[in-house]
């Protein structure tokens, strides 16, 4: 079996990316891993498990808002670049790290991707740390809502900030992973975009890796992450292949589905470049040899292209 | 919103694909509702239910062989190529008709993907028939399975016969649906690729309409459904564009992941030509206008290629 990138076993050059300023403190922590010769599936964990278990963070993880019965039903997924190996878990409960369930079930060749309860005893029977993901700061926000909404079917918040994370390291290889706590409200059992091989992430160490964050039911009636990576298999850098990939897919939708979501998606690719394309005001993180972690905002610029502004970097602080 | 393709409603073919020998008579009933002037989506789900509703069919609905704890728990997927809207359920139990709930959570924005309890308590709720789907025949076929593995895990058994199910009617509208039970001797909650969009089936109106049965966790890595759809847009015929999409992939995966399961993909396009590619032997029926519903059996033809044979024919009966 291959590993890595063969091609790409000479360059020094490694890089992370992540969605939401919520990601910097992981992303600074990934860049250390990365400088010092860590793996990206390494990378990719780690900041992914630092938003996870950050309270403040309403959206995913430990804090992360629940379903509308009061319930935190979390998603999360990996993938390895090199092999293609993925693993997933939907519907989770009561797991302090879906993300590193996700990859170690990316170990099995079968019976990779699992939800609900079977998702829970994966966990519990792994000796993965099982906890109480409700805060009482999400269970007042659950009450208000719900108080909010008497009288009337509480509609879904149509917040849904899930994290995202692509790492390459030094070796050529590369690493996706997500990890969300869903849509506010969600109906028990909702599954968006987020563990979904394809729309949520995808990654291919000889090509490039991508993730989304927003409306999974949006992004998954177009692949989005999949059709991304596949522009820069055929030549496309990244921010190419997410200009080209989104925002038509944004009008495709509008058209003919007659409305469109909340859809941002991030890009990297096997030599370390970085592409956004989102139709929101949105936030991502990025670390690499010459920077430090570093926040910075896109928006489409309406002309089918994306603009970004530097927000603030790890050494501000 | 645009419905149907404007580009095709000159057009008077329709025509309709499934996967498996055991698709035959709903093929040809799918068939009579198409030639009778009915929509795609009423043809594939009327195709499925039959599949489903059938006890002798050991990988599909009402029947269906369960994980390895004894229970039934079903997966299935609709989308409608029109407007690109999805709806998905996984892990769900005792429900006779998968397919039908998945096409009711289609109409919806979010929420359309659900798992697990939430899934059967949303079909509960919406007063689709609930059943025991466990047969005694299944239930000795598990117990025989327990005790062929006493003393060691229960290896999932590789049988995983999706019915997935792609039509076009003579208003150029196309759908695709799937259902299946899964591997047999599955761990509790483990999902395929038959409801993941992009993986197990996807469909575009304007681009033709793509389905899968094998070994989800390897169709999955491939997103394969979706590639041959998007290979179709670019203007390959469905046979080509299943032949580049699943061979290549399969020696990608064959030397990357250091093995591969059974693949086979079925496609359809926006003029009625039909495309099919496996790693196995496989069998699919078809009818189009000039055909009644016929059952095929493909294999690759080693070549990079599919070759075919008739088996019969709904008329031979």
């Amino acid at each position: 079996m291959e590993t890595g990138n063969p091609g790409l076993k000479d360059t020094r050059t490694w890089g992370v990316i992540a969605t939401w300023q919520m990601a910097l403190s992981g992303t600074a922590q990934a860049g250390e891993i990365l400088n010092g010769g860590g793996g990206a599936g390494d990378a990719v964990e780690a900041l992914i498990r630092q938003v996870e278990a950050c309270p403040e963070y309403t959206s995913v993880g430990y804090g992360g808002l629940p379903n509308r019965e009061g319930v935190v039903e979390l998603d999360a997924a990996y993938m390895d670049g090199d092999s293609l190996a993925q693993g997933a878990v939907a519907g989770i409960r009561q797991v302090r790290h879906p993300v590193s369930v996700a990859r170690s079930l990316s170990a099995r060749h079968a019976n990779s991707f699992l939800v609900g309860d079977g998702a829970g005893r994966y966990a519990r029977d792994g000796g993965f740390e099982m906890a109480d993901m409700l805060t009482d700061r999400a269970r007042n926000t659950w009450q208000d809502r719900l108080k909010g909404t008497e009288g009337g079917a509480a509609a879904p918040y149509d917040g849904h900030d899930t994290v995202g994370a692509l790492a390459l390291d030094g070796a050529g290889s590369m690493a996706a992973a997500t990890s969300t706590s869903g849509l506010f409200m969600k109906d028990p059992g909702r599954v968006g975009d987020s563990p979904l091989p394809g729309s949520g992430f995808y990654a291919d160490s000889q090509a490039g890796a991508a993730a989304a964050t927003g409306l999974g039911e949006d992004i998954m009636k177009g692949c989005l992450s999949y059709e991304i990576v596949r522009r820069m298999r055929e030549g496309a850098d990244p921010q190419e292949a997410c200009d080209r990939a989104v925002y038509p897919f944004v009008e495709t939708l509008r058209r003919r589905y007659g409305k469109v979501g909340e859809i941002s998606l991030i890009a990297i690719d096997p030599v370390g470049r970085f592409g956004v394309a989102t139709n929101v005001d949105f936030t991502f993180c990025l670390a690499e040899p010459d920077r430090p972690a570093s926040v910075f905002s896109a928006a489409p610029d309406g002309q089918g292209g994306t603009r970004f502004q530097t927000v603030r970097s790890d050494s501000d602080e």
